[in-house]
C-alpha cells in the first residue's frame, strides 16, 4: 500500500496545488531537492571538483539506482543531460546504408522522427510506420509482415506524450529478438510510471528522462544499452572520458555504456536523479502503475459524463496520460482556466506527434497526467472544473 | 579597481581555504549559488514548466549575458551542457573528406584532439599539429606555411589546460580569415579569465564553460557560432527544438544557433551561468585578467625560489595557470599535502594534452590557479607549503 499521507507531506506543492502535469515534469519530492540543494552547497563550500569526489560514492550508487529500476546492469547505464541527448547517442551510433529500414510507430515523438529523417537523408535508409491496430496500439500482425532482411531497425516510443497510449513494447520485443534486429525503446514516459524491465521487454536500447513521472530534477536523462550491442556502438561524438586518448594517434573506447557521456556534468542534478529513481523503488513500481491507472480511469470516467469532452486516448490499456478536447474551448483556454483554479495540467501539440495527429486529425489537446501523489479528490476537482466550464 | 572586501564576502568558502583550483572549477559566488536554489525551490512549489515559464525573461536574458561577454549577438549563442558538448557540436557538423586538413596546436586539449581521431577515421581526413616557437606558442609562421587549399579547419585551444601558455589567438583568427579557413576556438580556460571578444579574435566558432574562471555552475557551457556560418551548419544530431518537424517528410533547422540545443535543460544551472556571467562583466574582464596575471606572476616568482621546483609554463605572456612539478614529490603528493594544510590546488596527466606532454617529456604536473578573489598572502602561504616542504 502507498502511503499517501507521507508521500503528499514529501510533496509540500501537493496542499496548495492539483498538480496533473507529471507527463510534463512532475513536482519532485522533498529529498530529490535536498540532494541537490545540499550538492550545491557543498560545491560553494569546497569546490566543485572536491565535492564531486567526497560524493563519488553517491555519485556512482546513482548508476545501480538507474539499474536497479530497469533490471539492467550498472555498466549498461550512461547518465545523460536529457532522455533526448541518451535516445541519440544510441540512434545516431546506428550504421545506415541506403535502403536500410528504420521501422517505427504513428505516435512517435517529433524529437525522434526528426532524427529519422535527417539520417534518412544523410544516408539514404527509408522511415517505414507500422500502422496501428483498431485499439490504437501499434499493430504487431503489421510489424511482423513488415520485417525483411532490410529491417535494420525498430524504434518505438512506448508511451507516447500524448493518447494514453501504452504500446507493446515486450510484444515487439519478442519480434525484434526473434529477427534479430536492434529495438531502440523510448521509455520517457514510462519510466516511474509502471515496471520497466530491460529483460522482460527484450529492448537493446532504452533512453528515458529523470522529470517526468520519476519525480527527478530536469536537465536529467539516462540511456540502457544492452551489453553485447554496446561493444559494437561507437558513439556518434566522443571525448577524453568516453574514449581516453592513450596514444598519440589512438584512442581507446570505455567498455561500459558510459562511452556515451562527456566528462562534465551536474552533478547536484545526478544526485537528484538517483534520490529520485530509489525514491520510486522504495514505493514499488508496481503499486505506482495500478495508482496511476485507478487515478487516469477515475479522470476518464469523469470526463466522460461533461457535456461536450471528448476523450483523445488510445489503446487497450491506457496510461496514465489523459487527453481530451472540449467543443467551444481551445485547449490552451482550458489550461489557462484550469491554472486560474489551482489545477495544474498540460496542452500538447499536433506536431510533437505529427503522423497520429494527422491520421486522427487531431488539434491541439489537453493533456491531464495525474502520478501516485494525486488524490481521488484531486481528479475530481478537475472533472467539477471541466463541468463548470462546460454550463457556462 | 576591484572591490575585493565585497568580492570574497560574496565567496564564503575564501575565509577558510586557499582556494587556487580556478582552472578546475572556481568556487561559485553566493549570487550564482542562490539563483540556482530559488530556481530549484520554484520548480518544487509550482512545477518544472511552470518555473521555466515564469523565469522566461531571465532565461532569455542568459543569451544577451553570454553574448555581451563574447561581443557576439544573442542569436549565435547555444547554451549547452558542458563545453565539450558545445565543441562537439560545431566540430562533428563541418563537413570533411579524405584528405581535408586539420590544422590544430601542440598543446591541445584531450578531449578534442580523440574527436579529431575520431573523424580522422570515419573521413580520412588528416590532423596536422603546428609546431610551437622557442616560447612554446604556436608557432604562427609555420601555421602560414602550413595553410594549403586542404586545410578545411584551424582548431586550436586558446589556453591550455596546463603549461600557463595563452596562445596567440587573434594572429591565428586574422591567418584564418584571410585564408577563409573556418577557426573553431576552445576558450574553455580563457572566458571568465580575460577578455573574449569574437570580433577582435576573428574565430568563427567558439566553445567554453561555466565552472572555470567563469565562477558558474557545473554542467554549463555554451557555443558561438557566427551567423554567416551558422545557417551552413547542419547539426550532428538533431531533435524537434533544433529543428522543428514541420511536415510528414520535413524538419526545419531553427535559424538562429539554438538549432544546436536539445529541447531540455537544466534551467537552474542556466540561470546560475547567466549570473556568473554578468558578476564577471560587472567586475570587468580587464581588472580580472589584470589582477589574475599579477597574482600567477607573484606566484611563479615565489616557486622561482623554492628548492628542486620546475616551472613548466610556457608562452610570452603566461595566464593564471600556474604548472611546476618538484623533486622528489609525485604531483599528486604535493596536491594532498597542500589540502591537508587548506590549500586547494590540482594536478594535470599528460594525457590530458599528450602531444606537449610527449614533446616535453612532462610527468603528472601540478596546477595552481588563482583568480581575482585570491590575495597576495594566499600564493604567500601557498610558497610558504612549498618552500617547507622542500626543506623536509
Amino acid at each position: 500500500m502507498i502511503d499517501i499521507d507521507r508521500i503528499r507531506s514529501d510533496t509540500p506543492a501537493a496542499s496548495r496545488l492539483v498538480y496533473l502535469h507529471n507527463a510534463g515534469a512532475a513536482l519532485m519530492p522533498t529529498p530529490v531537492v535536498a540532494a541537490m540543494k545540499q550538492h550545491i552547497d557543498l560545491e560553494s563550500e569546497i569546490g566543485g571538483y572536491a565535492a564531486a569526489d567526497r560524493e563519488s560514492d553517491r555519485l556512482d550508487a546513482v548508476y545501480r539506482s538507474v539499474a536497479n529500476l530497469l533490471n539492467a546492469a550498472p555498466d549498461e547505464i550512461a547518465l545523460m543531460e536529457n532522455a533526448t541527448v541518451a535516445w541519440q547517442m544510441a540512434f545516431y551510433a546506428l550504421p545506415f546504408r541506403a535502403g536500410d529500414r528504420i521501422l517505427t510507430a504513428e505516435a512517435e515523438y517529433a524529437a525522434n522522427y526528426v532524427a529519422f529523417l535527417q539520417v534518412a537523408k544523410r544516408t539514404g535508409a527509408v522511415i517505414d510506420v507500422v500502422p496501428s491496430d483498431a485499439s490504437g496500439e501499434l499493430d504487431i500482425h503489421a510489424l511482423e509482415r513488415m520485417i525483411d532482411e532490410r529491417v535494420k531497425l525498430i524504434a518505438i516510443t512506448w508511451v507516447p506524450t500524448n493518447g494514453g497510449l501504452v504500446n507493446p513494447a515486450a510484444t515487439i520485443g519478442r519480434i525484434a529478438r526473434a529477427h534479430g534486429i536492434p529495438y531502440l525503446l523510448d521509455a520517457c514516459q514510462a519510466v516511474g510510471q509502471m515496471q520497466v524491465d530491460v529483460e522482460a521487454i527484450g529492448c537493446d536500447m532504452l533512453s528515458a528522462t529523470g522529470r517526468k513521472f520519476l519525480r527527478g530534477p530536469r536537465g536529467t536523462g539516462f540511456l540502457y544499452v544492452r551489453r553485447p550491442l554496446l561493444r559494437q556502438l561507437e558513439p556518434p561524438m566522443i571525448d577524453h572520458f568516453a574514449a581516453p586518448w592513450v596514444a598519440r594517434n589512438y584512442y581507446q573506447l570505455r567498455d561500459d555504456a558510459r562511452r556515451f557521456e562527456t566528462w562534465e556534468n551536474n552533478y547536484a542534478a545526478r544526485l537528484g536523479l538517483g534520490v529520485a529513481v530509489d525514491y520510486a523503488l522504495a514505493i514499488g513500481l508496481d503499486p505506482i502503475e495500478q495508482r496511476c491507472r485507478m487515478l487516469a480511469d477515475r479522470l476518464r470516467s469523469g470526463l466522460a459524463s461533461v457535456r461536450g469532452v471528448t476523450i483523445r486516448d488510445l489503446g487497450r490499456m491506457p496510461g496514465a496520460i489523459v487527453s481530451f478536447t472540449m467543443d467551444g474551448y481551445e485547449a490552451d483556454a482550458i489550461v489557462d482556466s484550469a491554472a486560474a483554479a489551482g489545477i495544474t495540467i498540460g496542452a500538447s501539440h499536433p506536431s510533437s506527434t505529427r503522423i497520429d495527429a494527422d491520421v486522427r486529425k487531431l488539434p491541439v489537446i489537453v493533456r491531464a497526467s495525474p502520478h501516485y501523489y494525486n488524490t481521488e479528490a484531486e481528479i475530481d476537482r478537475l472533472v467539477e472544473h471541466l463541468t463548470g466550464l462546460a454550463q457556462q
